[in-house]
C-alpha cells in the first residue's frame, strides 16, 4: 500500500501544519488524496458536523465565528469549512470587503478552512466532506461547515451535516424564497438573524406558517432569534444543536446518518473511478475525430456515447 | 430503433401540447427521453439561446418576460426556461406570491417551463439543456434560460448559453458578491435593474471597476442600466444581445460554444450510462453487505469502491 503523504501522527494529534496540509491534498490530488484519507478513515466518526446554511447576506459567517467561540469557550476543538463565494472567510482579500474573525482566527484551537466554490464542476461537495473528515481525524469536537443555501452542490454539503441551522433574516420575502430553494426540507431549526431589525416578529410568525405545511413525526424544528453581530442568541442557537444531537442519539438516526453519508461517499468513488478510467487518452481521440460529424448532424451526441461505451466495455 | 414517444411532426411545428409533452419526457424518463432526444437532435441549432442570471430578488423574472415581449413583438417565436427556485415562474402559486406574467403567458408564442432545482441530484442542469433543445428543435428562434447565479449547476446552465446576461441591482455588495459567485467571469454584460433606485450610479462605477480587472482581449463586456418593470432599457439589452451574437458569429467563437456543449452532453450521456450499468442489483446487494464493516472502521469506503470497481471489470 502505498505511503500516505502526511505524517499521520502529527495530523491525529491536531498539528495545524499537518491539517492544512492534509486539507491542499485533499482539494489538489486524485491519487494522493485517496492515499491520505484511506488512512485516515478509521479516526473519523467523531466530530460533531454542524452545517450553517441561508441566502448571502444573512449573517451565516458572523454565526459561525459566533459559535465557534462558544465551543472554545467550553474548551472544544472547533474546526471550520467555508463553502459561500459571498463569506467574508471565503474569497480573501478582494476590494477591501473581507472582514477580519480576529477572535477566532488567532486562536489556536480554531482551525479555519475556506474552499472555493467556482470551477469546480460540481467536486466541491465532495471535497468539502473529505476535508471534514480531515479535521475529523485531526481531533476537532465541532466541525461548523457554512455554505450559502441556493445551489444543489450546497444542499449535498448540508447534507452531509449532522444538525442543518438555517438562518434567515427579517427581509420580505426570504422565508418563502428559502421554502422554494429546498432549505425547508433540510432545516432542523432556524435562525431568524438581525432580530433587532423591523420586521423580525412577522418574519418569525411567517417561517412558523411553513413549518406547519411540513410533516416530521419526531422533530420539530423552531425558530431561534438572533442578533449575531452583538452575540444575541448564540448561546440558545448552541442549546438547540445540543437537543438536536440528543434526539439523533437517542432516537439512532445520528448512527443512520453516517451510515447514509458513508454509502453516497462510495458511490461518489464510484463515479470519481469509472470516469478517470474511461476517459483514457485513447477514447477522448476517438471522441475528438467524430465531433465534425456531430456538428454536420451527421451523428447525435447519443450515438458517440454509446459508440465510445460500447469500446470501453469490450476492451 | 424505438420509436419516439413523441409525434415529431407536430414538435417540430411548434405544437404546443407536443411541445409539453416532450419536455415532460426529458424531465422524467430515462430510456423514452434518450429516444427522443436523438430523434429531434438533427432539427437543433437553431434557436440562440440567452442566459439571464443573478442573484435572487435582481428581477430576472420581469427582464426575461419584458425581452421575450420585445422579440414576440418583431415576429419571433419564443421559448422560457426557467430553473431559479425564487422565481415567480416556478414554483407555482405558493402562499400567494405568484406574479402573473399576463402578457407572456396569454401569447401562444411564447413557450415558458419551468424546472424545479430541489431533489435533483445533480442532474437538472442537463435535463434544462435539453428542454432548450426540445424548444429548439421546436422552431422557437430565442431560447431564455432563467436562472438564479450562486450554485455551481446554475453556472453550468449559464455555460450553456450563446449569450448570459447577469441581473444586479444597486444593494451595496451585489457586484462583490456577485464577482465572488464566479458572475463576473461568465457575463457577457451586465444589466443594472431597479436603477430608478439610490445607489445606483455607484453601483455601476462599481461594476466597471471590477471589469477592469477582467482581462478579455476580443469582447469587453458593459454595463446597461434598466427599470424592467416600467420596461426601461429592455431595448438596450436587446441591442447589446444582437451586438454580442454579431461578435460571436464574426469571430467563430459560437459556432466553437456549441460544439463545447455537444463534446459536454456526450461526456454527460456516458457518465449516466455508466452509473446505471455500475449500479446493478448484484453490486447493490455488495454494497450493503459492506456497510456494517465499515461502519465498524474494519474497512475504509475506498476499499469497498475499490472491490465493487473490480467486481464491475472482471465481468
Amino acid at each position: 500500500m502505498a505511503r500516505s503523504p502526511v505524517a499521520m501522527e502529527k495530523l491525529f494529534s491536531g498539528d495545524r501544519v499537518a491539517v492544512a496540509r492534509a486539507i491542499s491534498i485533499v482539494e489538489n490530488g486524485e491519487s494522493e488524496a485517496r492515499v491520505l484519507l484511506r488512512s485516515l478513515f478509521p479516526r473519523t466518526g467523531r466530530s460533531y458536523r454542524i452545517g450553517i446554511t441561508g441566502p448571502p447576506g444573512a449573517g451565516k459567517s458572523t454565526i459561525t465565528s459566533r459559535l465557534a467561540g462558544h465551543y472554545r469557550d467550553r474548551g472544544l476543538g472547533v474546526g471550520i469549512i467555508a463553502v459561500d463565494p459571498t463569506s467574508p472567510f471565503s474569497g480573501g482579500a478582494l476590494l477591501g470587503d473581507r472582514v477580519r474573525m480576529a477572535d477566532v482566527e488567532t486562536d489556536t484551537g480554531v482551525f479555519i478552512r475556506s474552499m472555493a466554490s467556482r470551477g469546480s464542476l460540481g467536486g466541491l461537495s465532495r471535497k468539502a466532506v473529505e476535508a471534514a473528515d480531515v479535521l475529523d481525524a485531526a481531533g476537532k469536537d465541532v466541525i461548523l461547515m457554512e455554505t450559502v443555501g441556493v445551489g444543489q452542490s450546497e444542499l449535498d454539503i448540508a447534507g452531509a451535516a449532522d444538525t442543518t441551522v438555517v438562518v434567515l433574516v427579517p427581509e420580505s420575502g426570504d422565508s418563502i424564497q428559502a421554502m422554494k430553494a429546498g432549505l425547508m426540507e433540510i432545516a432542523d431549526f432556524f435562525v431568524l438573524n438581525k432580530a433587532d431589525r423591523a420586521g423580525a416578529e412577522q418574519a418569525v410568525m411567517s417561517i412558523q406558517m411553513i413549518l406547519h405545511f411540513r410533516e416530521n413525526a419526531d422533530w420539530n424544528p423552531s425558530v431561534v432569534k438572533a442578533t449575531a453581530s452583538t452575540g444575541a442568541g448564540i448561546t440558545e442557537i448552541a442549546s438547540l444543536i445540543e437537543s438536536h444531537r440528543a434526539h439523533l442519539e437517542k432516537s439512532g438516526a445520528l448512527a443512520l446518518k453516517r451510515r447514509e453519508r458513508i454509502a453516497r461517499r462510495i458511490g461518489d468513488l464510484v463515479s470519481e473511478t469509472l470516469r478517470v478510467d474511461f476517459w483514457s487518452p485513447e477514447r477522448r481521440a476517438m471522441l475528438a475525430a467524430r465531433m465534425e460529424s456531430v456538428m454536420q448532424m451527421a451523428n447525435s451526441p447519443y450515438d458517440v456515447a454509446e459508440e465510445l461505451i460500447g469500446h470501453f466495455k469490450s476492451r
